[in-house]
C-alpha cells in the first residue's frame, strides 16, 4: 500500500452513540473546509437525534476505519412533503479523501431513502466558488441544480438546490 | 358592533408559555386549512422554543383577543445564512380574519428580524389552488416568488419560495 492510500474499506454503521458528537465536529473541523457556525450545527444534528431519536428526523451513516471515524452522512425525510429527503450533511476526513468513500455514503443514502419511500433526494450548497468541489461531487453523482436562491447565505453567495430523482439500487 | 367583526384589536406577546403548543394547535386546526401533519408540526415547534429556549431558532409573536389566541406567527434566523429570516408560520383564527391582523403580524415579524440585522425574509408555501389565497397574501405584502421546486411536497404540488427585502419601518 503506497503512502496517502486510504487504506482498508471502512465499515458502516447507522447506530448514533454518545461519542459521535465530538467526533463529528472533529472531522468537520479537520476537513479545514467549514466555518465554526457550520461545524456547531453538524454536530448540533448529532446532538438533537440522541436526545429525541428517530423522531429527530436526522438519520445518520457514520464510517469507520481504524477505530476513527472516517467520513458520515445525515439525512432525513423533510416534514411536510410526501416523500422527499434531504441530505444535510456528507463529510469525509481529509485522509481518506479521493477513494470513493463520499460515493458510498452517498450511494448508502440513496438506497436508505428509497427504501423508506423517497422519491427525491435533495442537497443545498453554497454557490461560492469554495464549493465548487461539492456541487461537481453531486452532479457526478447524478444530481440537477433544482433551484438556486440569490443572496441567500450572504450577499453573493447563492444557495443552490440539487435535486436526484431516486431509483432501486442496482 | 355587527355580527362577524372582529371585534377590538388584538393584544401581542411575544413570551411564549405552557399552553401555547395546545393553543396554536387548537388555533391551526380551527382554521380548517392545514392538515393533522402541519398541525402537529406547528405545536411541535412552539414545544422546541419551550424546551430549547431561543437557541431553538424560534420566535413566536401572539395575537390575543379576549383571552384567546387569535393568531400568531413564528420566525426565525436561518441557520448557517449571515441575514436571512424565515416566516416559518403565521395563522389568523376564522372569526379574526379579514381584519388586517395577519398583515399587522407580518409587519411586525418583518420589523423585529430587521432589528435583529435581518436582510430578507423568506416565506414558503405549495403551489396548489389551496394556497393560492396564502401566495396572494405575501404578494400584496411586498414578497416576490424567489425560487420554485417542482414536485417538492407531493407530486404536482411544488414549494414556492417568496422573498422579501427588509427595509427600517416607516
Amino acid at each position: 500500500m503506497s503512502a496517502g492510500a486510504p487504506g482498508p474499506s471502512a465499515a458502516i454503521r447507522e447506530e448514533v452513540r454518545a461519542t459521535d458528537p465530538a467526533a463529528v465536529r472533529a472531522l468537520v473541523r479537520a476537513t479545514g473546509f467549514f466555518s465554526d457556525e457550520e461545524i456547531a450545527v453538524a454536530g448540533a444534528l448529532v446532538e438533537e437525534r440522541l436526545q429525541r431519536g428517530p423522531a429527530s428526523g436526522y438519520h445518520f451513516l457514520f464510517a469507520e476505519a481504524g477505530g476513527a471515524l472516517a467520513g458520515y452522512a445525515c439525512y432525513g425525510q423533510i416534514p411536510l412533503t410526501r416523500s422527499n429527503f434531504d441530505l444535510y450533511w456528507i463529510v469525509v476526513r481529509p485522509d481518506r479523501q479521493g477513494a470513493g468513500l463520499g460515493r458510498r455514503l452517498l450511494a448508502l443514502v440513496e438506497a436508505a431513502a428509497f427504501r423508506q419511500g423517497g422519491a427525491r433526494l435533495y442537497a443545498e450548497t453554497s454557490s461560492r466558488p469554495h464549493y465548487a468541489p461539492t456541487r461537481a461531487f453531486y452532479r457526478a453523482a447524478g444530481f440537477d441544480p433544482a433551484a438556486e436562491l440569490a443572496d441567500f447565505y450572504a450577499p453573493g453567495d447563492a444557495k443552490v438546490v440539487f435535486a436526484k430523482l431516486l431509483a432501486p439500487t442496482r
